[in-house]
């Protein structure tokens, strides 16, 4: 039995269960009680501290429940064995500090006085004023709202709105029960390839939005890229694989700008038709934004068989802040995914998704569009004017959609080569080698593509656009 | 060359290029021009229909891009071959009406009168007002930090906080830079199993949160379920597996409510350190809940040797609708995570990580921790003290923390049977053996599980609590 030489003092601030925890805990561990010594009834503790009984309890099930004690019944406590490996708090705190000198904060990026990127937007028409408006009231609507737990596909009355929009808009034929909404595209493939299940072979374009690769490829699936940088993707190609899923942005492709042809379309779901389990993704990620004629229907809406899983997302329509994706499934798919996500809790907050609803009902979204889409042409038609008045500019594609232009250029310098020294001028263009898949960037590679640059202007002003190009010019010639 | 018999409406609200596209679409559509038909040039048909050449241009590239034309260099535009597989509106308009009648809204969760879930809390005290207060400051802060792309581990002064945060209460020792902030538990399980790669077996307590096990299941672990019903995951039976990752709840184990002893925990890191590439999953849902003593200080805190990833949720301690959780990432994995998962966006909107930091940093989390650790009190001790005035109820564990209590009854009924004759009067109380891993349900079960309820009592009055308690008595006497 060990004699426990604790003082209390009755005028700390520290309660007395504490203090006694304290006391023993220490004497623990530093080998004052050492292991298997019985220590003193709660009663007879109690009594010589002259303390309530549950005070000397209340420190005993602390110590017992951080395994210092062991309860042996009808017995009493015993000391546990406990090691030199628990450190103090002493020690934790050496710890930390020591953390904090290994760890720097990760380098922001590095900054760039002008960068040409396709994912940049303009945000200065945002209707801060309206969706700060539907925020509040949201938010002062009902308590209950705000922290009772969502839907786990989404809030359905979200869901009923992307499905009418996505009908009216992009032709998509679905029932707000298909589409799940999530926290941007590559959340929702990491819901799909569960939904899809394992080992899945992947045909994708090549170049490609090089996240939805990684995504996927992450997900231990096989991905087979086929060449997509003259006509896009080839039905001819695919054929050739043993793919069972197609990723592909048929309405504009990314970064080649292509928009694919209705027999390929056709000739695509025919190939998805023709075996059962096989499936195509549609990402349909910048469809809002084409400058001639009127947008370009969805393969969704024109497949018979339930064989398309469309995905879409407002990060590129509203911003890259607003993090709300959706995904619309193939009634097939519904029930796997009931079954492997339907766990899942949304994971885009309840009261975004209300604010989203809210705006677009309200029909701010389509008026935002409309006149972003004013505001993109506009840049859109200077860029390629002054582009075109450029000596050094060879050819351009991927126009008349989207964000960004692709400039084949005239000159000894591969279009890396020009990258880098207009990184050193503190501008960054981007080279359209950089969106091919990294194990396939050299392969057959055309000797245009070496030498076209990928130019994103729709962050940038007219001067900024000049400002680029004359540091280009300067560069190449 | 087909001859096109457009007559153009100037007074029509529908543009004069729609209505050629229109005319043309149609007669490709319904064969009246047929594969391979050339078409009028862009100059002879401005000039036939009096129109600017342009228009016809845009007509023409429209149905370019949509592959209803083809264009043949210095030759001009033919009619591509569409199958009849292509819908048209009316033809989409009906798939639509069909898609509406055979899908519902999937059938909303079966309302009970009372629900004992260990899930569900209690919100009436939740700060709503300074929480509204917080986001209308953030909200007219700027503009720009509303829209502009944030962090992909989440915002660095969110990062810091919680650092800070889990240093003073749970002894956890981490540089904000190993803080991954995600939304929810299952998502950052989700990242988790890309940074620490395929294939990996993964040794599990049984019974545990089956949600876990689910999400690593889905991303292709071997799942290892460990008996942990008696006083938790043992040493011995890990050391006989070919386990590689550990998940494991060491403050406060869901559902059986034990204490990992220290013994164990060093026994565990211990058993970590012994290969390379082992690792410890902790996590501390709930720890915040203690109503004796104080809380136990985290694995994490005293593992040497960086083989702890720490997860905690602020989904339990504010509310189920804030899916904001937290991963402390040992140093070595760090570049792994940013080698594979870095390119992930944040899955928490910005503001509301912005929002929470200012929660944090303004003391309200503190308070209101405190003040629901004296409600959730209250209410344990009502349910512990109803419980007890029962003559059906045998034994009770897992008191002491957490929302719920183990429930072991003298009855003939199983808790299973129970569960559904409670169903039936409108009250769900939870059978034990749910929260089993469904393939080793019926493996090695002790008697006593069977016969053991799971009752939450997170957000019950007392008047409920009695009212449960009166029905479960009517069920088992």
């Amino acid at each position: 039995m060990h004699e426990l030489m604790i003082v209390l003092d009755n005028h700390s601030k520290t309660p007395l269960y504490e203090q006694i925890y304290d006391y023993i805990r220490k004497n623990i561990t530093d080998g004052k009680i050492s292991c298997g010594e019985k220590l003193p009834s709660t009663r007879f503790l109690a009594a010589h501290l002259q303390v309530a009984r549950s005070t000397v309890e209340s420190a005993y099930a602390q110590l017992l429940s951080e395994g210092y004690l062991e309860s042996k019944p009808c017995l009493g406590y015993y000391a546990s064995d406990i090691s030199d490996l628990y450190l103090n708090k002493t020690a934790i705190e050496e710890k930390r500090k020591e953390a904090q000198k290994v760890f720097l904060r990760p380098p922001e990026k590095k900054k760039y006085r002008l960068v040409f990127s396709p994912d940049e937007n303009e945000f200065s028409c945002f209707p801060y004023a309206a969706w700060r408006k539907i925020s509040r009231d949201i938010l002062s609507q009902d308590d209950a709202s705000l922290l009772t737990a969502g839907e786990a596909a989404g809030e359905w009355d979200l869901r009923e709105t992307i499905s009418r929009y996505l009908y009216q808009a992009r032709g998509v034929n679905c029932h707000p029960g298909q589409i799940i909404v999530g926290a941007g595209n590559e959340y929702l493939l990491l819901l799909l390839a569960q939904v899809l299940g394992a080992g899945k072979r992947v045909a994708i374009e090549n170049p490609t939005y090089l996240k939805a690769y990684q995504t996927l490829s992450n997900m231990g699936y096989q991905m087979l890229p086929l060449p997509a940088f003259k006509n896009g993707m080839q039905i001819e190609e695919l054929q050739y694989t043993n793919a069972e899923i197609v990723y592909t942005m048929p309405s504009h492709q990314f970064p080649m700008g292509t928009v694919m042809p209705m027999k390929m379309r056709l000739g695509l779901l025919q190939w998805a038709s023709r075996a059962s389990g096989r499936y195509i993704i549609e990402d349909d990620h910048d469809s809002e934004f084409r400058y001639r004629g009127k947008p370009i229907p969805s393969l969704q809406g024109i497949d018979h068989n339930g064989t398309v899983i469309y995905i879409g997302t407002f990060s590129k329509s509203i911003s890259p802040a607003i993090r709300v994706s959706y995904m619309v499934l193939p009634k097939e798919l519904l029930s796997a995914y009931y079954r492997r996500c339907g766990f899942y809790a949304s994971t885009v907050p309840k009261e975004q998704q209300k604010v989203l609803a809210a705006f677009l009902n309200g029909g701010y979204f389509e008026r935002y569009l409309n006149k972003m889409r004013r505001i993109y042409k506009g840049k859109h038609d200077s860029f390629l004017a002054l582009l075109k008045q450029e000596s050094w500019v060879k050819k351009i594609s991927g126009d008349h959609a989207g964000m960004h232009l692709l400039v084949e250029v005239k000159s000894d310098k591969s279009a890396g080569e020009i990258v880098k020294e207009a990184k050193k001028r503190g501008v960054r263009v981007y080279a359209l080698e950089e969106y091919f898949i990294f194990e396939y960037r050299d392969e057959g590679f055309l000797p245009e593509l070496k030498n076209t640059l990928l130019l994103g202007y729709g962050s940038l002003t007219e001067a900024e656009m000049k400002e680029g190009i004359a540091c280009l010019r300067e560069i190449i010639n």
